[in-house]
């Protein structure tokens, strides 16, 4: 028997008004929070429900405490042909990361490729959005921002760095563009705090004990423990460039300094820093030449031999743009924690959770 | 009772003297075969054997059977402001490469970033070279490459992608530069060949079987099996993405159709593609600001609390400067397995070891 489906089916339209009106309800506005729909939507339609409008919540928050301004216009601090240093001026995470990128297609468009690191932004939501960003442009883009430290380095007891999100999107021609979207720990925090929830036991690669000991037990996380970086000095290595480039050259927080957006005192800045880059693929070779090659990639991977008990050999993004395709004709179908912080976010912004998602909780 | 010492200790002049020397016996100019030299020197220095000189004897088959042209000439194919792409003319990958960061600096010194692609190239030895060429004239440099498939991805039953390197380097001001080498796999093929030699027992996430399957058992390697990549998609994504910069939009061959440097044919070019990044960091910002501010990300690391058992925590690089000053005090402690290649390629190239490295083999 199947398991019922407790899941709130809402269009992406729907959806995208809902987040909007809640923006611009705390003062936002009408673009502003149009951009931020436009990437929280997207996550969900991806099925990425722990970085989509299940954050608006803890965003309307800060808004109306003032960590977040919902007037604050980020802008060029810096520049020179290839590259800018954008201050976010403390607004919404996706406004600035947005300007950024578009700035950095911007350059790019002359120069074939640019730079644009981000200070004084906020959590900026899935790193993939903004390296899609690019890539519906045509160019190839690369996203990553840093955030407080959850994550250990080789040797260490506690966090060094944070989970560090890095994201890059290629177009693929007559695919959809292959893109990966990944944090430096082996797992999510929320992967650990599920299987807590759930009493179960974790491999031994994905937790830290309160001695800096791999353990199976998730019992103590998130109060002990720190998270294992993916494949050891490897996640913890990127983890450090992507905090030079996000945090170190763009004049952001950095580590112990970056303030948590969801845990931190509401009416103070965060000041994550994140960093984005542009290529111009057109610029360097026809980009039909490109795409068909990329094209060649993606078959050569579709058709290699698979494992014993392997169905299929997906493309990174292939399985985020299939929940897509689905999203956009069945509907998003949200998880009830989504539902449930959607219901919060409708209440604190004067919206009717039955009236604009037919969600009656 | 300490094993005897079966190493065979060099100073890094006479070993860069050496290897200037075989290069030039086979018909390369001074001053390409001196960048090569520098480039395997320094990497034995790091004490990266793997990927130093004992590669020589190697490159000197390719030189003297043309498959790498001893006279050939790095020249840039196409450029704008900010970006170039390098055809290696099927030199010393060391050459072209070097010609190619040099490119990429040159270039993020006017415009605060820079891409240079790299086509026709070889093997170019360790990454981390190139990435510390950017390093050492205070610029954040990046460094990838493709290789022959080696690396199976999620649910594939062979290779799927090349172990694909990537290495970043960090200026650090009173502090070495934080620099990681990394190659895409869990590990280098060569530590599961060593296991194999050993008759022992492997971690089961190094390789998979004939079937696909994850194996402990390396004794088919590398007959049969793949390579895991490190922490499954992102180790395999990653790789995809170096595919896309150094092989896809360089016009080099890509996957399959590189050829292999060591087993191919040697009269064949095996044109591998290569990718350089050069971030001049005081354009963004004033460089004594960075530099303070990477010391003090050190400071945190080395001053964190450390594991139960730990004596230390490590900034990616440490173990590789530490014994670059050891080899630069004491000299340095080739292996057997690489006096013995030097002693092949001191025959292929005319030379003495006995007189060149006072190696009496």
């Amino acid at each position: 028997m199947k398991a019922p489906d407790t899941n709130h089916r809402v269009s992406y339209e729907a959806l995208h008004r809902f987040t909007t009106r809640a923006f611009q309800n705390v003062g936002m506005s009408e673009i502003d929070a149009k951009t931020g729909a436009d990437v929280l939507a997207l996550t969900d339609a991806w099925g990425t429900f722990t970085h989509g409008t299940k954050s608006v919540r803890g965003y309307l928050k800060r808004l109306k405490a003032g960590g977040l301004r919902p007037k604050g216009k980020p802008h060029i601090a810096a520049q020179g042909p290839a590259w800018a240093i954008v201050d976010g001026d403390s607004s919404l995470g996706m406004v600035t990361s947005n300007f950024a990128m578009k700035t950095a297609i911007d350059k790019a468009r002359n120069c074939g490729v640019a730079y644009v690191g981000v200070r004084n932004s906020c959590h900026y939501g899935a790193a993939g959005c903004y390296a899609w960003q690019a890539a519906r442009e045509g160019f190839v883009g690369l996203s990553m921002a840093n955030d407080i430290p959850t994550v250990a380095a080789p040797g260490s007891r506690e966090a060094i760095t944070g989970s560090n999100p890095i994201s890059y999107a290629i177009p693929a021609g007559r695919y959809r563009a292959i893109m990966l979207d990944m944090s430096v720990a082996t797992v999510a925090g929320g992967k650990v705090y599920a299987a807590r929830t759930r009493g179960e036991k974790i491999p031994d690669n994905w937790l830290l004990d309160g001695k800096g000991k791999p353990t199976v037990d998730p019992s103590g996380f998130p109060q002990v423990g720190a998270l294992q970086p993916a494949a050891g000095h490897k996640g913890y290595g990127i983890a450090l460039l992507i905090e030079a480039l996000a945090g170190i050259l763009t004049g952001a927080s950095i580590t112990w300094k970056v303030g948590s957006w969801m845990l931190d005192d509401a009416t103070k800045h965060t000041d994550h820093g994140a960093a984005f880059i542009a290529i111009d693929l057109a610029a360097m070779m026809p980009a039909d030449q490109f795409l068909r090659r990329t094209e060649g990639l993606v078959d050569e991977i579709h058709n290699a031999p698979r494992a014993e008990g392997s169905s299929r050999i997906y493309v990174p993004g292939e399985m985020e743009w299939e929940r897509y395709d689905r999203s956009m004709q069945e509907g998003i179908a949200l998880p009830p924690d989504v539902a449930s912080s959607l219901k919060e976010a409708a209440e604190m912004s004067g919206l009717s959770l039955k009236g604009e998602l037919n969600i009656d909780l």
